[in-house]
């Protein structure tokens, strides 16, 4: 049989027909205009599905169900869209609405925790139950699989690890609060880092870097660390302990099988990994007592969404 | 059918013949005695276990299993203590040598975890699903429960939420970390900030209770805010808010439909429990828009142990 994930974005809406091993058969996409009804924009995902499944060559009878990942907070019980930021859903059962549509089963959950049952599915955590896949991008954004499944909390509205506060009284949150996770892990916190550092050290390597590039990135700080900048390795040192105290606060409470780092940070790769594997195994509770934490980088990047939507459908 | 619920602790080990809906038909204890081999401790649990069913005039066909909760950590799966620092037990394969004596399915667990499935099994969270139990006592421990079961992590190294770091850099922890929730919320820190405001009005209502008991107590405090102390309800204040600032964090990561709060500060009861609810409905990700978390206080105080171990071979 075959399964269809949907991964809305605010930009675009992917779609693809997956195995239940986890390949892609084909994947296309079509323009969210997040503006629009959301009967529009649903009738719109009902043609990217019909399209993929009659380019395949397939009837709607070969596909056991539709997946769609969401960003925002999903009532995947009942069907609804609670609250979705980026294309102004609140409180529409999309569930019910794309069923006119197609008459097959309709899951759907958080875009983060889709692609992290992506990638425990069928990427880096393939064959582990037990995982929290982390993305450090312009936010901090977690899913958590525990016994092979996501964890989602009452309504939807859980697996915010990015909202856990840090440091008390800390820098603010765009959720409101001081000093939680993501306001010291996520690529904008690490920006805001480096451009401090930039103030205090203006003829520095990171300054020059910056100006080469036009804008302080997410890579500023560490590019400078790599070519041995001093002041670059302390920004990247402190990045990598805000990042770990908030792994190691994760390994201790699900000591999972792994840690799953996303987002556009995670294409440091080694190097961050590695420094970040170190503090876990350092810091986590009970030390070489208790069973280690691997700490991976995603493997799926874009395709983690689609394959993760496609995998509610599977059980 | 019964079951049979032990609880070990450092002093005493606590049995119990429990039925299905959490009534204990007949419970006692024997006197720990860690120093001695765990064979001996072992065969005196197996003693308490017989005396127990024979006193109740039932035969051990008439039981349908045995559940232990021992603090450490707790390798429920395969049957192992890995390490229990009150009871000096380092690998001690228990379900076996427990086996030798009684002929019925064993089931082990940490007694915090015990304690939490107690707890949401037949007190305070009867009926919810999803539940964190947090004990502030000499330390934060916690119970996780998700999907009406114990998330335990691997090796049952897991549900260590007292160490999480709501403070980088701060206060130094016993497990090694600097500015865990521990070093902060448990009664531990509460006696640690109370000496603290004592040591700058030594001619205050505290230090005036403090002298009264003959010590500084984790109701030091709390005593002097109910009075109407202005330094004491400082502390009580700050102190709410360390506690709080780690119960949002677990309100975001699981949003839970419970947080459940035991241990010896828990005896303030609503006074603690009003402001805690307060701050987790005013800090908690996504305000109103997101379903609500009940703060609530332990119900089965030095039965949930007991009743909880029971609850693990209920399955």
């Amino acid at each position: 049989m075959y399964y269809i994930g949907i991964d809305i974005g605010g930009m675009s809406i992917k779609g693809a027909v997956v195995t239940e091993k986890g390949e892609i058969l084909k994947k296309s996409s079509t323009a969210t205009l997040p503006d629009r009804h959301y009967s529009e924009i649903i009738s719109d995902i009902a043609k990217l599905a019909y399209s993929l499944i009659s380019e395949l060559g397939l009837s709607v009878n070969e596909v056991s169900g539709v997946g769609i990942g969401i960003p925002g907070t999903i009532d995947g019980e009942n069907g609804f869209i609670v609250y979705s930021n980026n294309i102004n859903f609140e409180h529409v059962p999309i569930v019910a609405e794309f069923k006119k549509h197609i008459n097959l089963p309709v899951k759907i959950g958080n875009d983060a925790n889709c692609a992290a049952l992506g990638e425990v599915k069928f990427g880096s955590g393939k064959g582990v139950r037990e995982a929290v896949f982390v993305t450090l991008g312009t936010g901090v954004g977690s899913g958590i699989v525990t016994d092979g499944k996501l964890l989602v909390g009452k309504g939807g509205a859980g697996a915010e690890a990015g909202h856990s506060v840090i440091r008390t009284g800390g820098e603010r949150c765009t959720c409101g609060r001081k000093g939680c996770w993501e306001a010291y892990a996520s690529a904008s916190a690490l920006i805001r880092q480096t451009a401090r550092a930039i103030e205090r050290d203006p003829s520095g390597m990171m300054a020059k870097l910056s100006r080469e590039e036009g804008k302080i990135s997410g890579r500023t700080a560490f590019k400078a660390a790599r070519a041995g900048d001093a002041a670059g390795k302390r920004v990247v040192a402190s990045y990598i302990k805000f990042v770990g105290e908030g792994l190691v606060n994760l390994a201790n409470i699900f000591r999972p099988e792994m840690l799953i780092i996303g987002g556009g940070i995670s294409n440091e790769g080694d190097y961050l990994i590695e420094r970040l594997q170190k503090f876990v195994d350092k810091f986590s509770y009970g030390g070489r007592r208790n069973p280690n934490v691997t700490v991976k980088k995603a493997e799926l990047l874009n395709d983690a969404g689609v394959l993760g939507a496609a995998a509610l459908v599977m059980e």
